[in-house]
């Protein structure tokens, strides 16, 4: 039986999602609590987005295969659905920097992975002391100067559409650095946060943050509103390109096709991205 | 010289904003940062709200006296007017979890606490698993109970005016607890959080705590809708309300006169309140 949970968690004291001996991991402290609440030995998650370490995510969606008479033997006499009373369960053995929000039976052809249509990830600067708020210092990054968000707007533009991000992605041997962004503009919030939305099918390793690095260079004024474009179509890494410090970036939804879809589309993805399928922030 | 100091700080790290021997308070460290950079040996800051330990502030005002040499000295080479000169070394010395958002000369007639019209906190909770945000915890307090907002604000309605709330007030010897409460609402934000509203001419120790305790009470559907009126008409403290935990509150914002209202406004909440003048969380 395949479920779907829902998860959020504040990336700060997390090495990543991924599962490291010996570190604490999204993926290590998730599979631990699910061992345990479903008594097995081992279980395998698999999420929409490997977040790094330090990045947050408040819309991460992933997959485990769980055996029947296991969950339902979990939820003991609980009158809740198996799946709503395991996700209490769960949140009964995280810490409270991780929360599962929502755990429901999916189709068998769901896959958190293959099968997401897009990722939508944010990132929070701030750049006037008056709005420096220390409630949310943890998730949006305080820049010592003044960014221009027209600038970067315009700038953001030039990157939308199909490319290959080399430039702006950590290289892996044999994966493909080509992904679709759907999606990059800045808007300032009522609190003064200037906060980019970045949407793409997918993200290679540090894409997000390389592409912020690239866009606040522009709206510091030291780049021109063509520059981010043009070490995009080099395909190379520049090093004066600014990785962004993690903490301002957040995995904020993944969505998926109707379950009519969900085999198709997990199809599409995994010709595309066979053993490569990064979608890092 | 008065200045006006506007400054935000996370409680979760603070005991209160009252300095006191020993213990890390928000009066101790931002009268402590300006000894240093001021290069004097004591500063007396006078706020708006004292808020209790844990208790937030997005918008807390205080003001300061200060000889203007001794400020000009201390803003040294600076081509900022002096206060906002301030401003910057203030924050350069303070922790993370407290920041100077603004500092500028104030009239002599400025009272950060006896010149206010009146003070706004807002008391966040959650009370559905799906809408817990690991990114807010220090700031949303999670409630296990499902909450009736529409109750709620029926309950809240019949506390407007001005009363006697002693009932929902630590007393103080001597102390008034006369108060007017201008705003008493609950809203559901985009994010599922139940926000409340509550502003006042000024507050007595623990009553916006005590006053959503009680609301608390009819939104899980344990008290009537005219409770916590008739609580609030008995005049002395209900061993029934709940004190709610600190971290859901922050102080939002102070309101002032306009400058040529400044010492009639200081003069008349002096009137009223002297020797007391509480104005807590």
């Amino acid at each position: 039986m395949r479920l779907r949970l829902d998860l959020a968690y504040d990336g700060g004291a997390f090495h990543g999602w991924a599962a490291q001996p010996g570190l604490r991991t999204v993926q290590g402290e998730l599979e631990s609590a699910l061992a345990t609440v479903l008594r097995v030995d081992r279980v395998a998650v698999t999420c929409a987005g490997r977040t790094d370490t330090g990045v947050h995510a408040r819309g991460q969606v992933a997959h485990v295969d769980v055996d029947e008479p296991v969950l339902l033997a979990s939820a003991g006499r609980s009158t809740q659905p198996p799946a709503a009373a395991l996700a209490r369960r769960l949140n009964g053995v995280l810490q409270p920097d991780v929360r599962i929000r929502d755990a429901r039976q999916a189709s068998d052809a769901f896959d958190a992975r293959f099968g997401a249509l897009w990722r939508r990830y944010a990132y929070r600067l701030v750049d006037r002391a008056e709005a420096v708020d220390p409630l949310t210092r943890n998730q949006v990054v305080t820049w010592g100067r003044t960014l221009d968000d027209a600038v970067m707007n315009a700038a953001s533009e030039r990157l939308l559409g199909e490319h290959d991000f080399a430039a702006y992605c950590k290289q892996r041997e044999g994966a493909t650095t080509v992904r679709r962004l759907l999606e990059l503009r800045w808007e300032r919030t009522p609190r003064g946060v200037l906060e980019g939305t970045v949407r793409a099918d997918a993200f290679c390793h540090s894409m997000v943050r390389s592409l912020v690095g690239a866009l606040v260079g522009v709206g510091e004024g030291r780049r021109g509103v063509e520059w981010p474009g043009e070490v995009l179509a080099r395909e190379v890494r520049d090093p004066r390109v600014l990785v962004m410090p993690p903490h301002g970036l957040t995995l904020e939804e993944v969505a998926y096709p109707a379950d009519d879809e969900l085999a198709a589309q997990a199809a599409r993805t995994r010709t595309v991205r066979t053993r490569t399928g990064e979608t890092h922030g």
